[in-house]
């Protein structure tokens, strides 16, 4: 027996997503992307909304040129992108036009394979990005977000699997984003998907290393049948992070599963990354052990921070026990949505509202939206009351629609939009990106000529800060001003090194 | 289905001596003592030769007095030790009445499960010590260390596990120092066991986490039928430490597995340790993420760092690529011992030397009492030529016996030793301290009445250095010398915070 695992790597995408705040520039990626291309991995995935904002917002690159680098520098990859469904890279539905356009000219600059998930797993919100993606002869992988409530069980995740291989799914996903995919359940899932669809279905799974659980995971995973999963490469590996690369190629050895890939491009590649994170530890957060209160909590470590700096903000500090009390009423309330983004955000401050003003008595606009229907559908029942005060509340009608088909035509109004930009250089590529982001775009094009601005430290400007770190008083390295008494007489001087 | 699977907890062992090179004062460690002798481990790790170690020569602590305060503050738990056979926790071998007296010793002072072991899996140097630990009446553990080499397989772990199991061992070990241990030769060598011997043999197994892949051994290790598994709580855990206990124990939920260890326990210890960790960050490791290379080098990290020491010292640091192709091949002349302390020393110093100087040119005296039979027997034979260097060299016979059996009675000697010596108190514990660490013990007799020596930094401390990392130029805390000119005038002056 020998069965081939693929591998896909994320370094490029989620590996600095989870470990740096997506702030890694271009430029400090493509000296690993030779190795990377030759390494043998089923995809890179390199590409996501996270990527996309922080191109525009913090690094001055365009991410369409991110993409094209890319697909010029793997070119025997496929490349592989997050799609956030209805919702593309933005943070709203949008009209089924747009959805076609972006998925065409991401295929056309080089993206091979479409990752399509939506964060209250509402297969509507799927449907048409997988039908694009389709459409422009991708490879439509249609995405399950795993969570853990008293409404998700192993047979609704095998209805979704379904759902989403009568789309066309080339593949399914399984995507365990907070770390809470345990071994039995990883198992189960994928077991009973193969059972019910058939052995030849792709499984993908995909899982960050948070809890310091989920690598048994992959391994009870594959032992189920799944074909593909996720790794980041050691370097850039575990905390918040994905499970290393190396570590799961080696976890196969002798088991009969087999990964073919190169070990010696992934040392190549680790190295590069290893040299490259020191520059961007300002963007590193603390964890680097396992966290596995989630598992108690239900409540993503991100959310608990939302949260307490909200609470804070309003002088209530000492109230954070008493939100996370209410974090699981409100999201009973809700119908169970996965905690995810953006519904942790929409149902975290929703329970700092009900703490600090009383339940429900005001409902966030966006919480009022989820309760009515216009994110799309959750798998319990709404709370009637509360269904009926968001109607009250913002005078809209609950739906039960697909929420997109609430929704005008808008390309022609978006190219609109982006033409009238200083910058912006007509392409439907820019039309996209500032339908994407457009409180952020318009900066962008603005300053694009500029060229990339890395933000990650140079390699002297490390060395300064390891010399200050330990401390080595002499190290001045900018004039400082002090008052000095020289012989009885007092001089502001000013100091610095010769 | 539903088996009870024990914790071993290692924090208070090998834990802190993985992360933070055994530095923890016993101070440090009672706080958490209550939660972990409530919170259900199968046993404590509190004791063994680095521990001992560290307590006379860098903490100013009798060892002696941290095993009874253990004793008292974990009155419901197993202790637990690790004891290098015939070494004791030395570093050579003693006679055996020795050997009788520390086990017996440390019984008396409260020790309840002793983890015998020998670098080269030589029996021979595991019969007294287990031995006397069944005379004393308490829980002999049998250890089989784990390595990899052309002579090491299933059936050799096997047939040691049968030796020890012939000695009286109540519970077999299989300690992977070196976390070499991957999933399929865990489950292969677990189940063979339990196929030879029977289900009700007792296997605990002990990982460490560098490679990334050994809780996956530890599942596959529990689905083989293993018992009991050491972890170390979360915030003590990872990189060259352990698997962290809560991962361990959430790992298992629904696999019919259980540990019923106190959860809200665990978040305890873990936020002790995350308290007291950040003070002796000065002891800790860079290494954070998984490193795989020891897989393909078959060099622990550790053997690494130290030939690159020995080489930079002799102005050679450009040839460790030879040295480390050098050391497969010293390995074999030598019979394949595995590659564990002291083995990986003595191995990794003859490479050296036979670069340096040629091919087995100058033996080690400790190299030439490798392969003259004096630390016992290897699983392969040894070189002819080099067997007949080293007995040119030192004059030294080879031996085929236990090496214990050339050794005269010690105990009376020994006795008188620690007499002589100022501030010893006259007890057997210190006959035995001083005969363990001949080096430090006297030296810590000597300052013993000042007490213990807290070597981690006060919260003040670490808050100071946080400060100066931070980049805060102004943080000026003690007169600075500068050259300053003033108005065309050069002036030395010293400047201190107003």
């Amino acid at each position: 027996m020998s069965k081939k695992i693929g591998i896909t790597e994320v370094v490029l995408r989620d590996g600095h997503q989870s470990l740096m705040a997506t702030r890694m520039a271009t430029d400090d990626m493509v000296g690993a992307c030779a190795d990377i291309d030759a390494a043998g991995f089923w995809s890179v995935e390199c590409w996501g909304g996270a990527t996309f904002d922080a191109c525009i917002r913090f690094l001055n690159e365009d991410p369409w040129q991110r993409l094209r680098t890319f697909r010029e520098l793997l070119p025997n990859s496929r490349l592989q992108m997050l799609l956030r469904g209805q919702n593309l890279l933005g943070y709203r539905h949008y009209e089924d036009q747009v959805v076609d356009k972006f998925v065409e000219k991401s295929a056309e600059n080089g993206m091979d394979v479409f990752r399509v998930f939506d964060a209250l797993n509402d297969p509507r919100n799927l449907q048409r990005a997988m039908a694009a993606v389709k459409n422009v002869g991708k490879h439509a992988q249609g995405t399950i977000c795993y969570t853990v409530s008293p409404l998700h069980d192993v047979d609704g995740y095998v209805r979704l699997a379904g759902q989403l291989l009568d789309m066309g799914a080339d593949s399914l996903a399984l995507k365990d984003m907070a770390a809470l995919l345990k071994p039995q359940p990883a198992y189960d899932i994928v077991k009973a998907i193969k059972d019910a669809y058939g052995e030849e279905t792709q499984i993908n799974v995909h899982c960050h290393a948070t809890t310091g659980v989920t690598q048994v995971s992959l391994m009870k995973a594959i032992e189920a049948g799944a074909d593909v999963v996720d790794t980041s490469i050691s370097s850039m590996s575990m905390g918040p992070g994905h499970n290393p690369t190396e570590s799961v190629v080696e976890m196969l050895e002798g088991t009969g599963y087999v990964t073919d890939i190169d070990q010696d491009r992934l040392v190549k590649i680790r190295d590069h990354f290893a040299e490259v994170r020191p520059r961007y530890k300002q963007f590193e957060s603390a964890i680097t052990t396992a966290d596995t209160e989630i598992f108690a909590s239900q409540i993503p470590g991100g959310m608990i921070t939302n949260m307490e700096s909200q609470l804070k903000a309003q002088g209530a500090g000492d109230r954070v026990s008493e939100v996370m009390a209410e974090v699981p009423r409100v999201r009973a309330d809700a119908g169970y949505p996965p905690l995810v983004t953006p519904s942790s955000q929409i149902v975290g401050t929703q329970a700092v509202f009900n703490v600090l003003m009383g339940r429900y008595q005001v409902l966030t606009g966006e919480f009022a939206d989820l309760v009515l229907g216009y994110y799309g559908a959750c798998p319990g029942e709404r709370d009637a009351t509360v269904v009926e005060k968001a109607r009250t509340q913002t005078g809209k009608e609950p739906i039960t629609t697909r929420p997109a088909d609430e929704l005008e035509p808008e390309w022609d109004k978006l190219v609109a939009e982006a033409a009238g930009l200083e910058g912006a250089d007509g392409s439907e590529e820019d039309v996209l990106t500032n339908a994407m982001f457009p409180g952020v775009a318009p900066g962008f094009f603005a300053t694009r000529a500029d060229g990339p601005k890395n933000v990650g430290k140079t390699p002297e400007q490390v060395a300064a800060d390891r010399a200050a770190a330990a401390g080595e008083p002499h190290a001045v390295r900018e004039p400082i001003r002090y008052r000095v008494s020289v012989g009885g007489r007092t001089q502001t001087v000013s100091v610095e090194p010769a």
